[in-house]
């Protein structure tokens, strides 16, 4: 982009502030905001009046801005604006996973048809750069697995429940308190939050847009004093993890609760902080972390997408059906499934039983389940079951087990 | 670049061999090995001989290469091989640190006369992406400090030292027979490697052209049992840190021990590892980890250059000459010092010293003192004397203290 960077904001709530802070003090960026789209006009606002406008369209048809920076909560509402943008030749910069994750292979088609860049580096584990580390460092076809710590409300909560020996209504109660979770925490508590991240991710470690209703995720809503305290007897944390790996030619995704060691780099990433696993075949491992979450953080990684519009950056999207890959659930992983009733459990759906403990009021099993079955199964809703993934965890697919450990079943029955 | 990758090779070692396996296994890059240049024309190698020259002529005299891959060990030999290289417009890959921090501004001006690009990602902690993204990710001026493990031969060795009891000498050896250390370890040890890679990290990190004798090292090789010891009573590690760090409008440097608590994430970071902490003014820190060492992750760390390459990728060193920041020794440092004679140590040079130990056969003082008078001090170089960063270090410029707690050395002269 030749010409300097006219900036056009949708929303000035928490990203949208922290994005002004951190363009007010970074004299290294010459961008400017021309105009910024808000839904409530009442407010009183750190600009000037002038700088704001309830009409879309101000900053759409406006012919000085060339960047929009969409940072509204609303994902129908942000798709339609950023679609405007691109039709309309302006880059654009957005930190909304929902709107990206649920329309990824549109949102490519368009970067496409009008050769107009889209960056969203905030929109996954805000200041770790992730996204552009993907697509142009490990742009080759070497990448094993990518797995992390994506959300930073659920790990405060964790961290605080771990640190503090809160229990998780206490913990998110305080969370809430010191803003690291929303009054609805639904998005975080149930995991699709880290899930649109994970989509996002997956088209850049793999090359796959997937529709996140295809992934499953599992949240920690249920995690009871009971579970917290198996954890602590082993020494372990729970985090939650989102995870996408190549097992040959499927890759397998999801996000689920999971037991942590202490010699697992995720076990120290504590409260907002995130943290990322990223496994080639080359380099073995490397570990990026970073805050996952924050006005500044996420503001100072959306201007680093503008500041990459300057010299004209774009995603090339290498590895878009570069390989013939697809999401597959069909592969065994370790859980441990916590219940009120045993018999509310179809234990047949196991292919093998490593441990099982019962007391008077409840009583849990560690086993090996189809990952398809576990989340088709009809207990996994249950208010009163939990499930968390085993520290040992070993991903394989179904086909290459061949062990179905029926008699294993006998004894529980 | 629009044409397709034509690499000469000059090297066939360590490096040269894990280049080729990388990209022999890597689908997504078109890159073709066409001459490799090498010293010795008698050994066996593992490629048909038609691709082997002794004649440098041959590879940068050979229109159709267009990118030479330099990994020879002769920083002259290899700088004259740049030089001609970059001369003929043909892109140059390296990883060679030390003929990288010699001759900085050298190559700096080269790329900017001849555009063409030369990229050097291997050149610091090996598979770490650390240059590509202080130059990408963290292009604006708001990096505050970079510091970490830079050298994975040392980090081998004092992992040993903590992890398996051992002395340094035992730990030395068994890295050599490992593969972890150099027959000659001195550029290792005495922490001139890890130098030469923080040279180029300050050129992009704050846009700094240093001459490498411009900074102060000093390395593991006075390392005691009775360090190791005072250490271990504290429950701390100590690592070999390079850092850099921005204190208002100067830049300091330098590499040394450290005493590292459990929490510093450093802390983690074992055997052939890297770990780099970038702090920022809005993202708090970022850190990253991953192998520093090796022929593989170095040979990815090449193969990712080389595929940078085929979309025109440079570094832009864009913070060179922005700010003006220029090196400063003028700080203080608080160390601990171990000695055999404490007569040897001129105690008036400390500004404050905090604790003070003796016993029939050594001694150790914990004071601050101006980083240049350390480095200048007639004592720092004795086989006697260690010097070790204290974990509680905070830098302070020099005419920021004020204190000069004259009255302490009282009880100590």
């Amino acid at each position: 982009m030749s010409t300097k960077i006219k900036l056009g904001l949708f929303g000035f709530g928490c990203v949208g502030q922290g994005l002004y802070n951190v363009l007010n003090q970074t004299e290294g960026i010459k961008a400017e905001i021309i105009k910024i789209c808000v839904k409530n006009g009442s407010k009183s606002r750190s600009l000037p009046d002038h700088y704001f406008t309830l009409d879309k369209n101000e900053l759409l048809n406006n012919s000085e801005i060339n960047v929009i920076v969409e940072m509204i909560d609303d994902p129908a509402a942000a798709f339609e604006i950023v679609k405007s943008a691109l039709k309309s030749g302006k880059a654009v910069v957005s930190a909304n996973k929902k709107m990206i994750a649920d329309n990824f292979a549109e949102l490519h088609s368009l970067q496409q048809e009008f050769n107009v860049p889209l960056l969203y580096e905030a929109s996954a584990c805000a200041s770790i750069p992730i996204i552009r580390n993907l697509e142009e460092y490990y742009d080759n076809d070497l990448l094993g697995a990518v797995e992390g710590i994506f959300n930073g409300s659920t790990n405060y909560i964790l961290t605080k429940i771990f640190k503090e020996n809160l229990d998780f209504d206490t913990a998110l109660r305080q969370a809430q308190d010191a803003g690291f979770a929303e009054t609805d925490p639904t998005l975080d508590v149930q995991a699709f939050d880290p899930k649109y991240k994970l989509c996002i991710i997956l088209a850049h470690t793999f090359g796959l847009f997937v529709n996140p209703e295809e992934i499953f995720n599992y949240g920690i809503q249920n995690l009871s004093t009971f579970d917290i305290n198996y954890a602590k007897e082993k020494g372990y944390k729970i985090k939650l993890v989102a995870f996408c790996r190549r097992l040959e030619d499927k890759i397998i995704a999801g996000v689920l609760p999971r037991f942590v060691k202490p010699e697992n780099k995720l076990s120290a990433i504590e409260n907002e902080y995130n943290g990322i696993l990223v496994e080639s075949a080359f380099t073995e491992y490397q570990f990026f972390a970073g805050k996952g979450a924050g006005s500044n953080p996420t503001g100072s990684a959306v201007l680093s997408d503008i500041s990459a519009l300057t010299y004209n950056y774009k995603y090339e999207y290498k590895k878009y059906n570069r390989n013939k890959l697809e999401i597959s659930n069909d592969f065994q992983i370790e859980v441990y499934v916590r219940y009120s009733t045993r018999k509310s459990i179809d234990l047949s759906l196991f292919s093998n039983i490593k441990e099982t403990y019962t007391n008077a009021d409840s009583g849990y099993i560690v086993g090996s389940i189809s990952f398809g079955e576990l989340r088709n199964s009809s207990w996994i809703n249950r208010s009163d079951v939990n499930v968390i993934v085993s520290a040992e965890n070993k991903f394989v697919l179904n086909n290459k087990t061949g062990t179905t450990v029926a008699e294993l079943h006998g004894e529980l029955a």
